[in-house]
């Protein structure tokens, strides 16, 4: 991390860092002037006026396994775990309340990484106009461990859930698919690419970017709740793995639209070539775009249907079908080696 | 961790680690039957309904900073984090509604280790009445890492902050301090020492239980809120530490009673030494036990008077003060080096 000199936080300490990040806080979210945090940073614990029902999802980025500090800035990463979190809130048809926040780092990290880090973090719940309420840091051997927990509320109607899809529907995605996971390919290939046109060197940065910090739309998620959406998802893991989280708690087949997904694979071709651009459609994870299940006529604008909702009765149960096949999706096992 | 034969996270996977924890989560607390879980683990997020106002607090446990597994079980460490959350929610006078549980570990952990850790977890959460709500698995190059979020409400009156002491109240705490400390110096000096007696015996081997899992009266918060306690921490740094935060958060000065703190250090005394056992009580951390301001009419049963609070105008300002001087408590810095 030499792109980060200047003192380390074994150098500032536990309290210099603390006011380094307070300072940061404050000028994101003033206890008592939100709408409704009655207790922010500060105290044992927060203490947040909601409206009675409270979402709660917490997820974390590991450096070396969810990032590499080569491809990630300290900002990005910020503003990936807090896309990651309100991703798991918007797709309960949900919005944030509220952040807490846990730094775990080795006392030779740099103070910089860190500051640089919060000041991702705050400005990506800024946009999503969402408090920082408290957290807490500790001290590694050497990893460094970010981890948020999201708390929210559900405007109007009840939260939609997984299990809700029934035959008949359709599945709708609520941006494009597979950016993510084609912006990590092109990193895992290096720099040495010679793109045929500016336009697709710029679409390969774009992939690059929201890689390294997705910036879904997540306002999509009451978007879809208000619609009628009676299932829904973020694609954290893929497609084909998301969606048959959908089917199986529903207990349904949703089979997939490759007319859809192939124009949704049309931009990442340009840059990946038509095969490689389909799998990063169909098994790209880290997408945080939503799927959703519901009526035809109910699709919100800016939705692309890309399947359908059938029964699972007889046959292999639920799942996702392509091509007229089970699809099972690949994807990341944390633990798989 | 020779003492965890068997198979490791990676030979089982992430869905096998996780059969295994929701098992023990379902045992523990199914969804929908809870008082206001309207959804537990499994979905996006977890779903709760509550009284319309919500403490959130965090905290984190790192392996070889935070616990050593030479000397704590993986249950001890399930049961020390869920204690440590749970003191801080009492520490407002409130009482958990739920928790979000987060395992960051390498692929080479025993699953054991892991499934140890949830029985000790679950336990605690189900001794408290708590249930858990989800969480997250993360991979590391080996680090361990443990970290829980709980969700609290407050009952009846309003969370009792730390800023609320007044002059001419006193400073109460809810059991005894110092044990955990005290258990740390044993575990340090190692298990060679000769007690006098079987009780001295017993009584060094309490110590050590504490400080590998603390099991503080956590009901003791909203019983000292509906008495009026004023200002609330739980010692989790140190008696002068701690009561240092609720000092300069209340704009005051506290004076502790000698001979008090003096009486509570007696049973430390008989294994560790007087001066080391005073030690403790003033300094010892992860003790979690509560500190509270009230009126000297208003000490609920149980707890100790062990201080006054005076006005801060003139002089020093805010502060602790012992025989005399003010005192400044050590404690640990979590990037002091």
């Amino acid at each position: 991390m030499s792109q980060h000199p200047g003192p380390t936080l074994a150098q500032i300490g536990e309290a210099g860092l603390l006011g380094e990040i307070f300072a940061r806080l404050d000028a994101a979210a003033r206890p008592g002037t939100g709408t409704d945090v009655l207790v922010g940073p500060g105290d044992d614990t927060a203490y947040l006026r909601t409206s009675g029902a409270v979402l709660a999802t917490t997820d974390t980025m590991v450096r070396g396994r969810d990032w590499l500090d080569r491809w990630s800035s300290p900002s990005d990463v910020g503003g990936k775990v807090v896309a990651q979190n309100l991703a798991d809130l918007a797709a309960m048809g949900g919005v944030g309340t509220g952040l807490l926040v846990t730094l775990v780092a080795p006392g030779d990290l740099p103070v910089r990484w860190a500051t640089d880090f919060a000041d991702g973090l705050v400005a990506a719940a800024a946009r999503a106009g969402v408090p920082v309420l408290g957290g807490d840091l500790s001290s590694s051997e050497g990893a460094v461990i970010v981890s948020v927990t999201a708390l929210g509320e559900v405007p109007g109607q009840g939260a939609v859930l997984r299990s809700g899809a029934v035959a008949g529907q359709v599945l709708a995605v609520s941006g494009p698919l597979g950016r993510s996971a084609a912006g990590l390919q092109l990193l895992r290939r290096g720099d040495d690419d010679r793109w045929p046109s500016p336009e697709v060197a710029q679409r390969a940065a774009q992939l690059v970017g929201y890689h390294c910090c997705p910036d879904p739309d997540l306002t999509q998620g009451p978007i879809a709740a208000a619609a009628g959406a009676t299932a829904m998802i973020d694609v954290s893991d893929g497609l084909v793995r998301d969606g048959g989280r959908i089917a199986k708690a529903s207990g349904v087949r949703i089979e997939l639209d490759a007319d859809a997904l192939t124009a949704l694979a049309e931009p990442l071709a340009q840059v990946l070539g038509a095969q490689s651009a389909l799998d990063c459609v169909l098994s790209g994870g880290e997408e945080h775009v939503l799927l959703a299940t519901m009526e035809a006529g109910a699709v919100p604008p800016g939705w692309t249907t890309i399947g359908t909702v059938t029964a699972a009765q007889g046959g292999p149960g639920p799942g996702v079908w392509w091509r007229g096949e089970q699809a099972t999706g690949g994807g990341w096992d944390h633990f798989g080696g």
